[in-house]
């Protein structure tokens, strides 16, 4: 790539995403769009519909930056959790660590490497390749490289305290978090799984015997789960029934109330459909409630116990209860209405399989992913969209289409197949026996990482055929070389990618095109009603992997391309200001995870450091500065001592909380809430939502289904 | 090697080792070898010196056999301890495994070896070379071949399935041996380290006030570790003096006690030596305890907190304490005895960065090891020889003398700087910040293990230079067809090696040559005095990892050279007679890890297995058939994942005891045993021995040093 045609694609990109925010501007102030970009406002009643017109509607405004950046920290972590401020967080550290580097990348390294002459670039400034502004330029044996050298060691020692100070930081905010927090079910709750029943006797029973035993003076009650995927699904067809009544109702339309009851609606009598759907409505509760009696036998044996105390509950979960390890298996209970129930394999082995069946897959699709891909992007070259379509032939034999076909259509079909992803992974760690869905999402986000990772870094990187790029990594001695020889001579695809593809993401991720649209659709057909409006929750396992991958993208080509760290530095200013817009107006925090998306931010910042120090200790090496190359050898190591280091001093307090803060806590429970009101409500909180009590038909008139909302409360 | 070869070899072993037992079994039965043949008997109190002459002490018997098979497997559990225990099983399996195996390999996979004709060896029987009962001989493509893919896979079957019994038997053993236990003090105590001390406050008041605030009903006292080391260097000088002085005393030998004060006791005026040492010792004894006085500021941040039940240790165990995590690490506290008091490294930083120091020591130790010794061996070349000691030039030149000196040193060295080995290891690990002395040989065990097992069998097979051995595994892919070209080569060297070195060191085990010498010495020379016998204990970290490379040797060669089999289960029958003899006559268990070393043996098993079947791949590649190779590769990942559930059903109990079994056993306590009388014992156990009250001049008369004995009673 040439200098101008950089600086066309960034003007371009610019232009794009100027458009995007103006646009955004206007459509907010639309009444009819306030479901798409202010929907968490809307679900917490904090905002309503309609208004008046007025001229103010259609100017372009900036005031939705303003409201954005005004809240401070603390109003923000009160208002959206400590998950979305997490994640924010993300963005400041990028900030500080690309800032430090952006400095040293482009006052530094930048000239020295425009200064050498290894390329041999005679062309005018405009035509330059990027090339010149990289390291390959340098001279081969320069001393000049051992300023790479030691920008290599300034920045590590920059990004390891940056990353101590922030980890140190964050667990802080956790452990305050939990300070502040009201007593909540699952801080008293544990899960129990494996549980040994005894034969003629319940799982209820064996339950209550042994924690009376074993906990007598903490133990508080419990609820056994039960098997009731056939009950759920009898309930979500009531539900279904419930709201296509309840809009038939509310539109009082007679003349549509009327149907032939038969084949496709065209044979029969005709009979009042109000009526009809009553009816049924009325059969299937009935269904409902006789399969409720009957699941209460279908019991599962695992169980949610609650306890008096937070720290009642942290001594049944730390120490391991029964002899055999596989049985009266413990784990910190989710919060209620984040119980993943669908899937509640309980027994120790079926778990253990499907996990490894889980990675198995998930580890073929990472690795296999693009295999598919390219033989779907083989499929439309021009000559055999042609074969398929002939009446085409005209068409395609023009030139703008052909280019714009060749040109574009293979990377819209990778980009398609990539969206894919994130549903997969989601899919696959529901797979995997966990039993919230924040778990799941965790997972899934690491899986996504990873993915994106080895799929647009490494495989980039690495073009060549698949087994070739899985045989480097068979042979370690290889791997700095390989890196070192493809990562450089990528630099200007990556530093186009960042220009292209992450500031269209985030300007979109504000624009929220496809939500426009359908709402633009949905408003038009009318088959949109609010009873159900639910705002979206923060996807945090599909952003916080692609944010990760242009941190990994700056970390990396710091010394080999420093050109691409002030694109990198909009990106997350850019980035900064949308998501804090997004989270505080548009997504709603469902559950919180107290952090726990951090240190996956923090090992793959970690990752990331050994990669540039390895394609370092390549580069050195391949410009004939092998003393370079070999005192970069301990730069990796410290590194990983550090993280080692992090994982002893603060992973710890990701995991649970300690003793001090759970007695701490409970203490301060005693005096400021009244704590039997408090067990009363836990009492039934753990209960599976399909076992209970419906009532739909006209003996009812809530207005919001029971079931939807009846634990958010 | 030739089979003639192999049997004088094995005629002349078998003939060592009658020899070896005869005399045994004739010396054991002299007086003066009680303290050498029955330390254990002896120390307990249970056997003295001295009995009449008579005929039949002169007559080899083999009543000692008897003796030893007598004792049933409880009886045995309940004198030697879970640990001897634990040790003895290690044999009976390696017996049922290579009972299986032998059956197999004897009847099966022989003579398939031997009806082969790839190595086309027409010598007569006599003279045919060991590897004709080896796979090499079977023709390359042969579809007998399949018959050893099937015996790969029974033999791992067999093996997994009797690990599976023997991890659940043991575990079972090591519950049963916990209740059946009296309360003892380490089950009630943890150790605290990192305890952060506030300003103007003491260590002590810091650990009472966190207790009691967070663990009141349970806790119990605690004792502050102290800084000692100048302390104990004092007593050990007051000991020695004291020894010496008892000597005398018992001696009233009145010549000798006159001796001249001054250089060498040649000049200077005559004293009594009596009264010398006397007010020698007294000046240390106030020094001693000037010095217990002043340490007793000299607080370190670390102390044993001990609890009122087992339950309430555990609690503190495994709940993290302070929300630093560097800060209140809490430990099962060893049995009093076995605390390693010396190196009580504190800081967390400090700790670990010994551990790391300590790995990478030990790695490069065992990379490094055979470089050293093969320079020295190089050194000892007969030219080399003659240089240095003209004087030698006749006696080496003569035939005998020199096939001697360059067939039997180099080997002298290898084994004299192997000797080295597990006391270096020992010392390394008691550098790592383990607390007991149980830990450091359970870790020096351990890096034992993996030292024989790199320099004894990769380092015969792989043999090359030293750097070209670890580039092999650098390339992973290659790994399997080196193994396989280089180890069915070596099967006559270590069939020979199992036959030499493994019945010679089991029988001179039972002889205990070394031991011998000294106390034939120490008897003429009288410097032996009977006050402070101790019996040795069984060094674990030595015998364990020499007993499984046999292990390693036979399931490795299971397939390739079947004929290793009956020679060790010759080893493994002679083992379990021999070590049943000496847990029960000759050590004396000192401290009990509770099953500790078996997870180790059964890592190491599975260790083999997975070495074999990789042994597999790539034979079965070399003998071109590939389809057996590919088809044994599901082999491995089967036994690998077979090793993570046992991990996950069984390894926990070797960690800690489950909730059920402390509540259990608390409760059990309150009933049978008194104790507030406990309570009062545990205050003073885990004082420093240094601190104790010393005592020696002529106001003591005690006939044992307090210091030794003071806490096995």
């Amino acid at each position: 790539m040439i200098l101008s045609a950089l600086l066309t694609s960034v003007a371009i990109n610019l232009g794009l995403c100027f458009l995007f925010i103006t646009l955004y501007s206007i459509l907010r102030k639309q009444p009819g769009n306030i479901t798409v970009y202010s929907s968490r406002l809307v679900a917490e009643g904090k905002v309503k519909e309609g208004g008046e017109f007025n001229l103010e509607r259609l100017l372009p405004t900036a005031g939705w930056v303003r409201k954005a950046w005004e809240p401070s920290e603390e109003e923000f972590l009160s208002n959206s959790g400590l998950d979305a401020f997490i994640f924010m967080r993300i963005f400041i550290f990028s900030l500080k660590v690309f800032m430090v580097g952006g400095i040293i990348g482009m006052f530094v390294l930048l000239p020295i490497n425009y200064l050498g002459s290894q390329l041999k670039d005679e062309s005018d400034f405009q035509h330059k390749s990027l090339d010149i502004f990289t390291i390959s330029n340098v001279n081969n044996g320069s001393n000049r490289l051992w300023i790479h050298f030691c920008a290599a060691y300034v920045f590590t020692g920059v990004v390891c305290y940056l990353l101590y100070n922030e980890y140190q930081y964050i667990s802080s905010k956790r452990i305050a978090y939990f300070y502040s927090s009201k007593p909540q079910p699952h801080q008293f709750t544990i899960l129990v799984r494996g549980i040994p029943v005894p034969r003629g006797s319940t799982c209820d029973d064996a339950v209550e015997r042994f924690f009376q035993e074993y906990h007598p003076t903490t133990y508080l009650l419990h609820s056994v789960v039960r098997r009731s995927s056939k009950l759920q699904n009898l309930i979500t067809d009531a539900d279904k029934l419930y709201k296509r009544l309840t809009h038939l109702k509310s539109k009082n339309d007679a003349p549509q109330r009327h149907k032939r009851d038969g084949l496709l609606g065209l044979f029969g009598p005709k009979v009042d459909i109000l009526d009809h759907y009553e009816r049924r409505l009325g059969s299937i509760e009935d269904n409902v409630r006789m399969e409720q009696s009957s699941v209460a036998a279908k019991e599962v044996p695992a169980a949610f116990v609650s306890f008096k105390t937070r720290f009642g509950a942290a001594i049944a979960l730390h120490i391991q209860e029964g002899i055999n390890p596989t049985e009266w298996v413990t784990e910190q209970a989710p919060e209620p209405h984040d119980v993943y129930w669908p899937l509640f394999t309980v027994s120790f082995i079926r778990r253990w399989i499907s996990k490894l069946v889980v990675f198995v897959a998930c580890t073929s699709l990472t690795v296999l992913f693009l295999i598919p891909v390219a033989i779907v992007q083989g499929l439309t070259h021009l000559d055999q969209l042609e074969t398929w379509f002939p009446f085409l032939k005209g068409i395609l034999r023009l030139s703008v289409v052909s280019q714009v076909v060749t040109g574009y259509l293979p990377s819209l079909i990778l980009q398609l197949f990539l969206s894919f992803i994130p549903p997969i992974m989601v899919m696959l760690s529901s797979l995997q026996g966990y039993i919230s869905w924040s778990q799941i999402q965790k997972s899934a986000c690491t899986k996504v990482l990873l993915f994106t990772i080895w799929n647009i870094f490494f495989a980039n990187v690495l073009s060549g055929s698949a087994l070739y790029r899985v045989n480097v990594f068979l042979e370690p001695k290889e791997i700095p070389r390989v890196l070192a020889e493809a990562v450089p001579s990528q630099a200007s695809f990556f530093i186009a990618y960042v220009v292209t593809t992450g500031w269209t993401n985030i300007a979109s991720e504000l624009f929220q095109l496809t939500k426009l649209i359908s709402n633009f659709i949905s408003r038009i057909f009318g088959s949109n009603s609010d009873d159900n409006f639910e705002a979206p929750s923060v996807p945090y396992h599909s952003e916080i992997p692609r944010i990760r991958l242009f941190a990994l993208l700056g970390v990396t080509y710091f010394i080999l391309a420093p050109l691409i760290l002030p694109f990198l530095l909009v990106y997350f200013c850019l980035g900064y200001i949308i998501y804090r817009n997004q989270l505080l107006k548009v997504y709603l925090p469902k559950y919180e995870t107290e952090g726990g998306y951090w240190p996956t931010v923090h090992n793959s910042t970690i990752f990331s450091l050994v990669l540039m120090h390895v394609i370092a200790i390549g580069i050195f090496g391949l410009k004939k500065l092998p003393l370079a190359s070999g005192l970069t050898i301990p730069l990796p190591v410290l590194t990983l001592l550090f993280n080692e280091y992090c994982q002893k001093r603060f992973f710890p307090l990701f995991k649970d909380y300690p003793a001090e803060c759970l007695i701490k806590k409970d203490r301060a429970d005693q005096n400021e809430h009244n704590m039997p009101e408090f067990y009363d409500k836990l009492a039934n909180s753990y209960n599976d939502p399909a076992l209970m009590p419906i009532k739909y038909s006209e003996r009812s008139d809530s207005h919001t289904s029971p079931l939807l909302h009846g634990f958010e409360a």
